[in-house]
């Protein structure tokens, strides 16, 4: 088993994830919105029904499913028909998840395009597809990995204090695991942290006029309205599934 | 033709790709050096001849050469082998390089794995080989664009003072050039830069064990010993091309 999945580590993972999308989100926020990236047809036939987006996404996750990403827990794809592994599987032994197929993708992703590059991106055009598509995949499965992260911080929470737990997932109470599972102080202290960051890697860009569209607000506004609910979303569905 | 290829936005552009190489170096320093990942048949037969990183590292370019990554003047690609683009050309109408071949990847990559790679990875494997190897494309491939900007930068260099270029480009004289583009107050500066971002942002992972691998001596070091030589190596080279 992995470091990166053992419960005490998730903190940790969680913390790391705040450096990779906010710099995602500053790597995007070079380019306009370049709307043509998100339709399918946009480019001719070359990329079938897909997006530009979606194709290199899905090129991207082809690939990775080769190196057997979606073998691991933490690892979510967006898409469904990829290659089998190349390599031989490891094995998740200590994989400390109850069995699940949960999988927000095809919401984060439609929040993504819709929402999260609008507020972080200039609007229009200045023809950088490739380069624009690049960045949008990497933040993008950057996202999917700290939402779907809800499910190892739904496990540590269980395990903290099962007894509260097991009567709500009984019940199939989800408001009543919802609230077990907010924790106002430490959401409040997250936003803190990536506005803070924000701030600090900003502040060197702070000359550059196009780079400087990730403000503190927006970067803690993409955890506060995006990442935040998306993410307990997940924790709900996964305690329900969870057997008491 | 695009902002980030006119020479006014090439101090912006080096200033940003020090940012996703300080993150890309944090990244990999997450795991080990795992050395099978750049051994050719370490993983059996699947991967053909080539080395998983090596392996990962075609199928990205692929996929980008697809999406005409490498038509652009600041892009170069590590595989000769590549598809062509799906997309149409796009016109890089003022691009302000002249025409030439120049591309040390080869090089760059030797130097990634025989030196970087131990010096900011902690000996001995983890086998996280897929998310060590992903980590390590995105870094390659952001010193490979860092390094190569040299072009860029000895263009600018030598349109503020062509007169003393030209006389070195008929002679021939490499160390002339050398000589002319080595500015050690700006070096200096970009040290100075590079370390302070690194304990900037490593001071938030000082709580992590594994990820405090990355010292800010380590992140300016890569800079002083590879990425500032290898760079200048093209800027002497990308001049001696230049027709004077």
């Amino acid at each position: 088993m992995t470091a990166q999945l053992q419960l005490a580590n998730v903190r940790n993972e969680l913390i790391r994830l705040e450096e990779t999308i906010i710099f995602g989100m500053i790597e995007r926020s070079q380019f306009r919105r370049n709307d043509p990236l998100y339709k399918p047809g946009a480019f001719g036939d070359a990329l079938g029904e897909e997006s530009l987006m979606d194709f290199l996404l899905h090129e991207s996750e082809r690939t990775y499913a080769k190196v057997r990403r979606y073998t691991s827990p933490d690892e979510h794809p967006f898409f469904a028909d990829l290659p089998a592994p190349l390599l031989p599987s490891l094995q998740y032994e200590n994989n400390p998840l109850v069995p699940n197929t949960i999988n927000h993708n095809e919401r984060i992703r439609q929040v993504y395009v819709e929402e999260l590059v609008p507020l972080i991106c200039l609007p229009g055009d200045d023809m950088q597809y490739g380069s624009s598509a690049v960045a949008d995949v990497l933040l993008l499965q950057a996202i999917s990995k700290r939402v779907h992260y809800g499910k190892f911080v739904a496990e540590c929470k269980y395990r903290s204090g099962p007894a509260a737990f097991d009567e709500a997932i009984r019940q199939h109470d989800a408001g009543r695991l919802f609230a077990l599972i907010t924790l106002p102080d430490v959401e409040e202290k997250v936003l803190e942290r990536v506005s803070n960051k924000t701030r600090l890697y900003t502040s060197e860009l702070d000359a550059l006029p196009d780079a400087a569209f990730v403000t503190p607000e927006k970067a803690s506004r993409v955890y506060s309205d995006w990442i935040m609910p998306l993410n307990k979303e997940i924790q709900v569905e996964y305690l329900l599934l969870r057997r008491a």
